[in-house]
């Protein structure tokens, strides 16, 4: 990957949230602004590295990452109880490869269409989860989940 | 789940698609219509049982789902060279779980925008793969990967 594409990328220059967990390898981010305020719990699981596709990443690199988009979502489910969890990894504005983690409710602004679509109706009031509370919840998530698995393979 | 669900449940009910690649667990659809002449070689990954969430499955039917659908990435990458490769699973209108794989192009209808968006411009001409070149492209991409990777255990 060259450097300009790098020093140009605003995930490779920028958190792109409050970050809620990270390790070597990817980092998960809550939402703020208008998007997480329409969809309190919005997060998105962001690869360190600047690739583009999934498909670019090795096989552990791309199971690991999935593991951690699962994560956020059993987090996100146990935190705030969400009516539908939707999963993306689309990248056509910033090609640096992150998975948005979108709660949505019946009611929500968009719902049922996806959130990229126009809106339906005002958005109802909804607490925003902490990120103390997100982060626990991940915690939780994650404790559960290799402790029932115990075959977690950094990339 | 109850039976009721599944009986109004079209992708319980219909194939959802031209099928390219099945197993017992799920199956790769071409997609026809609008939408397909739009994105040509969108396809659809769909679960075969009426599961709502990636989180509803067990571990390791998440990672066979998912293997599906980075092989399908990979396949329509070799097949048309889309610029661009969005993946999603949201499932609000049809809460069985199902991946859209959609390849992107830098002039399509909607780019930078989700396909869901208002569309941007006219859609471009583009030949849209036949079933069966996107079936020889999964079963090359399934060769490849399962030959580099031989731990493929069925969920």
């Amino acid at each position: 990957m060259n450097s300009a594409a790098i020093i140009h990328c605003e995930l490779c220059q920028q958190s792109g949230g409050e970050v809620v967990w990270d390790d070597p390898h990817c980092r998960v981010v809550l939402i703020a602004g208008p998007e997480g305020h329409a969809f309190p719990g919005f997060c998105r699981v962001i690869w360190r590295a600047h690739v583009c596709e999934m498909g670019d990443l090795l096989y552990q690199q791309r199971e690991h990452l999935m593991k951690i988009v699962f994560l956020t979502e059993m987090a996100l489910r146990r935190l705030i109880q969400p009516d539908k969890i939707n999963l993306a990894s689309l990248g056509n504005m910033t090609p640096h490869l992150h998975w948005h983690v979108i709660p949505r409710w019946h009611n929500d602004s968009h719902f049922p269409a996806p959130i990229w679509a126009a809106p339906r109706r005002a958005e109802p009031q909804r607490i925003r989860p902490e990120r103390d509370a997100m982060h626990a919840a991940m915690a939780a998530a994650l404790i559960e989940f290799f402790g029932a698995h115990s075959t977690f393979n950094s990339p």
